[in-house]
């Protein structure tokens, strides 16, 4: 099979957006299945959290010492072959030389929590271009496959996010890159951030970007299913992929069977997983994403996946 | 009849902005012919809405379950020949290829319903340029004939909204697009925004920035039939023409008795009609569009219409 | 007499200000001779009045039914010969190349009267630029000899109207493009609009700019003679030329003593008129024009000038 | 003595700042030598307060009626050859063909004093850029020597003017212009405007921006001596150089011992002098200047400036 | 051992970050080794204070008189050899080329303190570019080995902050720049500055923007050891080194004693240290160096470093 016929194949897997020029689609492809293992679905390891939580998740109790240095999340995302280590780029530019086979997925904006929405509505600035992140690529020789932007929707600052996502957008699959939005509503105007119905809004957004992939937290509703209540999301979303996130600390057999249920009862395409993975040992962190992407990626079943986990 | 002599019949019909440049002209006399197909006037299906109102049009106690993906606005459109379909970028990127026949007209700027002007003055970003949609236009050898833009006149914000549509116009007949700006009156200072007055002042600023069509509400004033109120609008936008909102879901024969009396009692050039379409089911959506582009396009009576809705 | 020395007799008379380059000077002088039709005195029609006034000047009550449309303006200023007509872009752009005999002065920035000083500070921003003008000026081959912007002095946005208003004169006169300014005092900060020693200071501004001509509101106090009072701001306007305000509508006789008095007292260059010509029928706004250019241009007494507007 | 060797002889002299590129030294050297009269002191006539203090320095009471037009300015400087004569470029663009033997140093910011610091922090924004300046040079041929920019400091806007003015000595010396700060703390903030730590502080401030020259105001503390009060604030300007405001006017004597205390006690590099020169007739003002000049260039005595002053 | 060898020794040592393009590798790894004089430690004198606390730390009781002019900091610089000299570009435009031996690192951007928090949240603007930076080097043929950056971390004004020092970082390593970010925790959402928990978050936002060294004040917190609290974030920081503040005046014994627990207690790669040594006369302040010198980069114990600086 000669690598026309093989990228022929791809093509056909993969809906390739328009914003992506002629030239750069094979790139968009490798890109697409690169990110996702060649299975359409994204398990998304989230190392960013250092701007948006400073050292809460790093440090601290119940959290295992190593993972106060960023090189843990590295070692972990180089040992567990994880769909891609989302993280900001200057990490990505410090430790990238040294782990040049781990999937990149650079998150270009980012704040802190300090300012809480009762004193200013939240606005997350682009900090790196994407051309910044080309030059990283280049420059390493990196597997850097996409990048990712978080929009508050309903924040007063909503219409400055909103732009730059759509021009992080543009600008990305110009050049091949694949895109993933967080959107979560967020700010003084949204009373239920939960809110199933809202949630199925914010996915629209991101399918009106023409997104790629959007995260969007699992949706709440008193008595009933949040994996049932996702469906209306996936739906609204149509080609733009929805994955869930991970959340809070919870056990890891609720955590699984959470993810199971969001991929196959609410539609999900893959997760994105930070706290669940990063606060525990190295050891037990691959062992976690391993499992993770067994259920994401592989098709197994939860029993599989906790066998994994657990090294059975 | 050669095509020369064809585009020369075709010239002497269209008011031509001197805005478009000698080399668009051609471009944009095709374009104003695909966008009316051949009549002048225009049947706009709006799908942009995913954003402004989130999930609440797609999904819901009396809308169709189809409705909540955006597939459903691509196969409403292309199967009913609709003047164009009005929709944001990202959509026409990722669904464009499969739909290569329909006639697009890229909305450029969105806000979400979240904030509301109690607390903060409208303000709707754009999210994509001209040259985005001329990528996407060549990407995908689409047939996009136009652009369109949002201002809410009297917010805080109108400065800005006045200067990006100032700018797309500019810019989009430049490149031979035709031009629709939506003009709502809203913000803190606006007492009442279906003031005929008010809406014809509105439409005057559409002329006074050159646009090819612009939107407008309904206006509204006890006593008075809001298809005669119009005309005011209709002469204050001299050569900009006035086409008019479906406004919320109401009945199919008041809907279309409305649409004809917008054109033959108000003068105006066309519609805009988004729930009315798409909250219906395929097949019925198709036979309201065609409904609409009976009295819109063919000069249709309301109960030829009415026969076609019906599929009599 | 060849051209040469009939333009060396033309530079003469003009004081060309430096930020004309050589190569736009005999340009800028054939503008500012077209502009005032070689008599260095300005008659501005105003017809931008459908952004800052919505369409309270052009439909209702004592005003002609002919009046509500933009076309009107194009009528009136074609078979009057004014010295220019003073309109925003997108309507040059869309009647200019049936009315290609007009010379035009395009009004660049505008703003609604919808939000009020009491909610916030007035801000007129810039709608168009200067290279658009000269795209519609070269595409349509026509006589646009200038542009004009709006300075509200006093308010809380002066800043950025005296930036941009700078940028206009700097772009416009490299193009070789007369400019005219209008300044009104206004904002929470403003007492007394109509102050004579405030208008002055506004004149000056103007001259600060390096303006061709300043536009300002008639002088206002108790017990003096507004012509009088305006010879301070002519004054300090140096080698700006001062033209005055038409105002709200007067009766005929009165308005042109006005203005006689505001140029032969006073010290003007002109006046900008507006609701007094279009509020009337196109024959009496024909008469009117002419009555205003036969003061303003050819000298005429104010008897002189009734019996030309009243076609004796 | 051939022009290379005078010009060693004055690169000597001369401390040129490194934002000067190699091939823009001997401009810069020729600049700083022209507005100082090749007495590295600098007599700077004021001629920037028409938008500052609209008209009210230039009509009224006690003021020469000539001074009401701008033309004023330029025949003081011209007659007076003054070291450099400060306004707006608008007025060098009108005026300076007809006084070509001016020295100028074109003010590149300005704001009105309508709204007062307790409704709005002071902000003065950038009119004309270098770029502008330079145009203007060259079209006119004239000897414009250096740019001005004025700073607030503890204003709210005091980030934005801080940018303008390090932008503008920036560009001004990629060019060879000499570059002088107005630094005034002002604003809510500020308790206290003529503090002489507060004011050795402004100057700091001009030095750890590489301006070649800080105006500030003389500082007041009670029961000390103004001029010996300087000392701190030249002493901190490090190799800028300090020059002393004029203000309000005082009697002629009065005035000159102030300038000669500044500069031989305090140590000041000059002063820069508006109301005290313009306000007088031509004829008095000329005398004025020459008296400056006197002690600011020419090393005299209070006594001898007077007799100029005087015509004695 | 030829030059080559070396530089490959240099490279052995260095994390060269991949936003340094392959052409600038070199002189980013020769700027490191100059501003850590070999040794991966920074001794950063910081002479940027003239904007931010105006003349308040070089001028009055208890500061040497020599202090108040900027010429002190750089004789002492130059006399110490010091890691490098912080300041303002203008001071090193003025001063450069009469100091050529001494490392700079320039300031991007500063404030001063007249504005205070509770009238608004820090937020400090950059003043000159990387381009400019550049370009005095060159000019001056200078060793500027690095920029630096203010972000106040809780600000209401933190995102555009971030955004310009990741430019900032993105710019000067294309240059092939060492980078050094100040970050403070500091706004009306900060209840504590001094917490450790939060230190070690800013310290993280440097590692996730990916700054060479992060200067960082002592983490503070009742009954614990300061030089401990730092370790959390010195590992947070992972391969961005942390360098600690000099802070307020102390005496030397105790000041060698908390710089030597910095380091060998707290994992801490130097010190940034101003008023503690430019407030002593030039000869004290020279020892002064020389003692922290010993203690940062020479690995002395606190008696060589008292001994050094007390000249024994």
């Amino acid at each position: 099979m000669d690598s026309r016929s093989f990228l022929y194949d791809w093509i056909m897997d993969v809906n390739v957006p328009l914003l992506v020029p002629y030239e750069a689609r094979e790139t968009y492809i490798q890109n697409y299945h690169l990110i996702t293992k060649g299975s359409g679905h994204l398990m998304l390891f989230a190392g960013d959290q250092k701007i948006e939580h400073l050292n809460d998740d790093f440090y601290g109790s119940g959290i295992h010492v190593d993972d106060n240095s960023p090189d843990h999340l590295f070692r972990i995302a180089a040992e567990a072959d994880v769909g891609c280590l989302a993280v900001q780029l200057g990490l990505v530019s410090r430790y990238g030389a040294d782990y040049p086979d781990i999937t990149y997925l650079v998150k270009l904006n980012s704040k802190t929590h300090l300012v809480q929405t009762e004193q200013k509505d939240p606005f997350s600035c682009m900090l790196a271009t994407v051309e910044d992140v080309i030059r990283v690529r280049n420059t390493g020789n990196l597997k850097i496959a996409g990048v990712g932007y978080t929009i508050y929707l309903g924040s007063e600052y909503e219409s400055e996010m909103l732009v730059e996502a759509s021009q992080v957008i543009s600008e990305a699959q110009r050049y091949g890159l694949v895109t993933v939005l967080w959107i979560y509503p967020r700010g003084k105007a949204v009373k239920d951030e939960k809110d199933p119905h809202l949630i199925a809004g914010a996915a629209g957004v991101a399918s009106a970007l023409g997104a790629d992939f959007v995260k969007v937290n699992p949706p709440k509703k008193e008595g009933a299913n949040s994996a049932e209540l996702i469906r209306e999301a996936v739906s609204a979303a149509g080609r733009t992929k929805v994955v869930c996130a991970g959340g809070s600390s919870v056990d890891v057999d609720v955590f699984l069977q959470q993810l199971y249920d969001q991929i196959h009862t609410g539609g999900c395409a893959g997760n994105a997983t930070g706290r669940n993975i990063h606060q525990k040992s190295r050891e037990e962190a691959v062992r976690m994403c391993r499992a993770i992407s067994a259920i994401t990626i592989h098709d197994a079943s939860v029993v599989e996946a906790l066998n994994i986990y657990r090294g059975v």
